[in-house]
């Protein structure tokens, strides 16, 4: 698989790049992000995070907004950052919205026509994406991490949790919680993505259920949640997934309600340093 | 003078905060961004930094992408940062170009028409704005400091150098030094706003010309260049810079040439702590 550089610039000692590629999973060209640190020798490894973004964006906001690349050099974290959805497929409908189609893959494999050529956002972050990763860049082995914000929150758990040996630590900012009974999960994506198999298909990708069913490693999982938040009751419900984290022994949910914090990148901003932590930290002692 | 609160989010414990207001400098409606740290006590008051913007930003650029409010809480500061130009004057000519213009207001008191009645952006940044931070916010009196990027470097750089009882501290990203020389100021901006003058206006606005006049109180002044960055040699000339401050011993620039940086806001983001650290001491001793 061949990728092409987009962009370079040097950032915080490293390099901040984006590149393109035929993706096979999505069949469309698509955009990723990848932080490199500054290596320190020819021989330096680096543990692998990818951040998962949110509804309209694309993979630019989160490296010109978040900051991250200060904590991701500090870290020893390469940082990679894909796209939402795939782009440029002309399915009728997708861009009459901004929380359906275009920027708004959420992260789930599609089965329903026309959607299931190209909407395979959960194969093209779980395969595609990691083997392009193995294959061009100085990688530690089998230690990826992911985190993400609002939709790529709820990306991140569910990837997180149904993948435990590729993904060793989860963490997420403002994350859809329960998208089966959030009118961006219920009313629009995983209605027309999925269809009405509610019981088989919905729940694989519904955050609280994953986390109430999760039997794999134990697993500490970081959420921060602005109070201010204008989606925080009527879609994030972050309240269901750490009660489903009292329910599994296995999963335990770090829930922090930031006092004041809306759901923009101010937020993120404010706490990314903690998430690079969180992950170095486990990733470190994998 | 009214002001009028436009936004206000929640940002490494301070808030970062844009308002509008009706210009009388300008003739037109403007916004600035301001960011406050969070007031450790009600009688709390903080020193001002005012930031100028490069060209076609609006105050939305810096707030975004610099990174710049956790420093600004950390050293406490408050940060003002206007906008470029007037806005929807309806010159014609107004919107052609990126580089004249909304957009481009190059932060001098335009004396041709038909720019002369609303692009003045000197007087707006050492008259009105003051003005108004004075009127309605927590401030230690006449402690500003100035700083900026590109065309908003040339802007602190002259505006510092020419209010030294207002402005106690300057620095500067890629600024524009020597702007009658430079193709923006040269044959654009200086050109159309000030007319052929060379001699009595164009000097005025002129950081190079600036630093070899100046008399006031000793000033050092924070320069960060990157060594990558596509108008270094053709618009920014920070040589010329270094050379005047060599001939007048009332200016220090601490020239840092920085390996592999180019123009962007991701050379500012990784060096802006320096630039508050360097105000917060100036400002704390003054």
């Amino acid at each position: 698989m061949t990728i092409e550089l987009v962009s370079k610039t040097r950032c915080f000692g490293g390099l901040q790049k984006v590149y393109k590629h035929e993706s096979s999973e999505l069949n469309c060209t698509m955009k990723f992000s990848l932080y490199e640190p500054e290596q320190r020798a020819d021989t330096e490894r680096f543990h692998v995070l990818f951040y998962l973004s949110g509804l309209t964006c694309t993979e630019e906001n989160f490296i010109q907004k978040s900051g991250f690349q200060k904590y991701a050099n500090e870290q020893r974290l390469m940082v990679v950052g894909p796209d939402t959805s795939p782009r440029g497929c002309n399915i009728p409908g997708d861009r009459d919205a901004y929380d359906f189609g275009e920027g708004a893959g959420f992260y789930v494999d599609a089965t329903k026509e026309p959607w299931s050529k190209h909407y395979r956002m959960y194969s093209y972050v779980t395969k595609e994406l990691p083997t392009l990763i193995r294959q061009n860049f100085p990688f530690i082995s089998g230690k990826f991490g992911i985190f993400g914000h609002s939709m790529g929150g709820h990306g991140a758990i569910s990837i997180g949790l149904r993948n435990p040996n590729l993904f060793k630590s989860i963490s997420a900012f403002a994350p859809i919680c329960n998208p089966s009974n959030s009118p961006w999960g219920r009313d629009k994506t995983f209605k027309f993505y999925l269809g009405e198999d509610i019981q088989d298909e919905w729940g694989k990708y519904d955050s609280k259920e994953l986390v109430l069913s999760y039997a794999g490693p134990p697993r500490k999982i970081l959420v921060d949640q602005g109070t201010e938040d204008d989606f925080l009751s009527s879609h994030l419900m972050p309240e269901t997934l750490k009660d489903a984290a009292t329910a599994n022994s296995n999963v335990d949910v770090e829930l922090r309600m930031q006092e004041g914090y809306n759901h923009s990148y101010f937020f993120i901003a404010t706490f990314i340093e903690d998430h690079l932590k969180h992950h170095a930290h486990i990733l470190n002692a994998a």
